[in-house]
């Protein structure tokens, strides 16, 4: 065998085990909340950021796509998948997994499954923008859609914004018999819905969560009164969308990226210069959020880099000294850097 | 511990240690043959491919990119940085890693280390491009610059070209007394000069590969007589050229993927209309390529996203059966695919 590689050439790795211990570890809603934090406080910052749309490979069956974002000190990047036909064959619809960077060297600096990472902070973005925009005593949210995503949005609301009950609507009962079970015991009030009109019956917050890659209409406009706060995630990619036009014109659209958010969101129905709000405004005082009682707010939510960025910075301080994690031969490490052949020729090849 | 996660959660991870056992078992020479091959294969499919310019995000230190490119029915990409500075502190100018997935599920089917396969398929594209291009009878090849890339370059050479010797030349002496001692024993004649004049002398294909980050003439128009192919590969990112406009001029140039390298290569220095010839039109009978004896042949290389794509399908067939990877627990794998949150609650904490 040859030597073991330096320091500077390994990687730490966060597995999908180590990511579930350490969701353990933390605490689910503790995590939330924290994750919440650490993207609240890089929306602050927005304008620090290096933003890019991401980067799209559209296919009959899917999209793959890469995410990058920058701060000038840290660059990261999410590869992440979307097909919806997955779940047919047992597969996840959404895989994903990403990276940080050190921006002054280019040296990879953490490696972490993002399937189950990218479901949280999908979940405590919405929550954080809920924080921001939902009737300040908002405690029942609708829940229509109730796949992967479902308890972490739910949980997260319940984490962030003190929701106490929620309302579960699937077009298949058996997801949200599962969805009920696994909140069972986690302190919110539950009740299984047979329609999306039962699920909004008094519920301030509507989150709208489902996979199908169409122009839908889970919410028309008739089924939404005014003074509420929609959290809109399913609709995130070309041709994709859950909330009827009708309802954009009724309400107040705010977004992560306007550029990305064109193609992705919801707002893909609307005029290309339909004013939006883009969220940061809002954290940072800059627009204004929810500003009378009926107002209808909605998160057109697609998901950002951004908030794959803070995610992976809040995973990489969490696992310090937690052992969560293994050490990657990733990169290439000669002790003299041109000398890359002198590496590969001084290892000892190995017996087949 | 939780249960051990499913084949399909499993993805295939080469690290550096594993490349250069699979580069002792095949041999270094008919690696490079292989991946030449590969990537000529992939070259004559040019229009199956979705290609887009890579995507850079840029610092005052250097680069970070990500190439994707995918065939339809294969996904993959690249992660490369460019740090000319970071060998001053010991570490290597461009680290690298790829991934490969499957295009009718988005999930990825194989993580490699690329910092070396970066340089074994950058050498096998300039050796199969000379192969097209340079003077039939081309048996010296001058390599001015003898870092990281010199070794691979000569060696892709000798293997693909039938070059019998080479002439070595850099501002750091050390730098090519490196490459000379690397090189001896390979069957190479090898030629340490003390000035790019002297090391030209004679030589039907110049190679140029230096690190800095700046407008450079390695090659000044009257260094460079008639019937010559150059092949220019350290002009790879805007602001960074190696070759005298003089001599683009007086040369038929060609290049990978023109939107690219109308950006990064020495072509940055000419008007964005100078007439440039695409490498697979070549390679397709579509286009000339030399025609004349006097010609002077310019590959503007850059470095493309099909390349590394060539590179990692050629890796993903030659690991089977070797064991020459691990399995990497990078992707969630619940067995029902929207219970990623029963999955987390069923997996067991472990005691800290």
């Amino acid at each position: 065998m040859t030597p073991l590689p330096s320091g500077r050439a390994l990687v730490p790795f966060v597995s999908v085990d180590h990511m579930m211990q350490l969701v353990h570890r933390i605490g689910l809603e503790p995590m939330l909340v924290g994750l919440a934090h650490r993207i609240e406080a890089d929306f602050l910052r927005w304008e620090s950021f290096d933003k890019t749309p991401r980067v799209a490979s559209h296919s009959a069956e899917g999209v793959i796509e890469l995410m990058p974002a920058s701060d000038g000190e840290v660059y990261g990047f999410k590869y992440v998948n979307g097909h919806p036909k997955n779940t047919r064959s047992g597969l996840q619809t959404v895989t994903a997994f990403g990276l940080l960077a050190d921006v002054g060297t280019g040296y990879p600096v953490l490696l972490s499954e993002m399937t189950l990472l990218t479901a949280l902070r999908t979940a405590a973005t919405s929550a954080m923008v809920a924080r921001h925009l939902a009737p300040r005593d908002a405690r029942t949210m609708a829940m229509i859609g109730n796949g992967a995503q479902s308890e972490f949005q739910a949980l997260a609301m319940k984490a962030v914004c003190g929701v106490t009950a929620v309302r579960l609507y699937d077009i298949d009962p058996a997801a949200t018999a599962k969805c009920a079970r696994n909140l069972a015991g986690t302190g919110l009030s539950v009740t299984v819905c047979r329609s999306p009109e039962e699920a909004i019956e008094g519920a301030q917050i509507l989150t709208t969560c489902t996979a199908d890659k169409q122009y839908a209409t889970i919410l028309t406009d008739n089924m939404v009164g005014a003074g509420v706060h929609i959290n809109a995630i399913g609709g995130d990619c070309p041709g994709k969308t859950e909330i009827a036009a009708e309802i954009l014109h009724r309400s107040d659209i705010f977004v992560e990226y306007t550029p990305q958010t064109r193609i992705e969101g919801e707002i893909q129905q609307l005029a290309p210069d339909h004013p939006v709000t883009e969220l940061w405004q809002v954290l940072a005082g800059r627009a204004p959020g929810r500003t009378y009682e009926r107002q209808i707010t909605l998160f057109d939510g697609v998901g950002f880099a951004v908030e794959d960025f803070s995610a992976l910075c809040y995973v990489r301080e969490r696992i310090r000294g937690t052992g969560l994690y293994i050490d990657l031969d990733l990169l290439a490490d000669p002790d003299d850097p041109r000398d890359l052949f002198g590496m590969v020729q001084r290892s000892t090849p190995v017996a087949a």
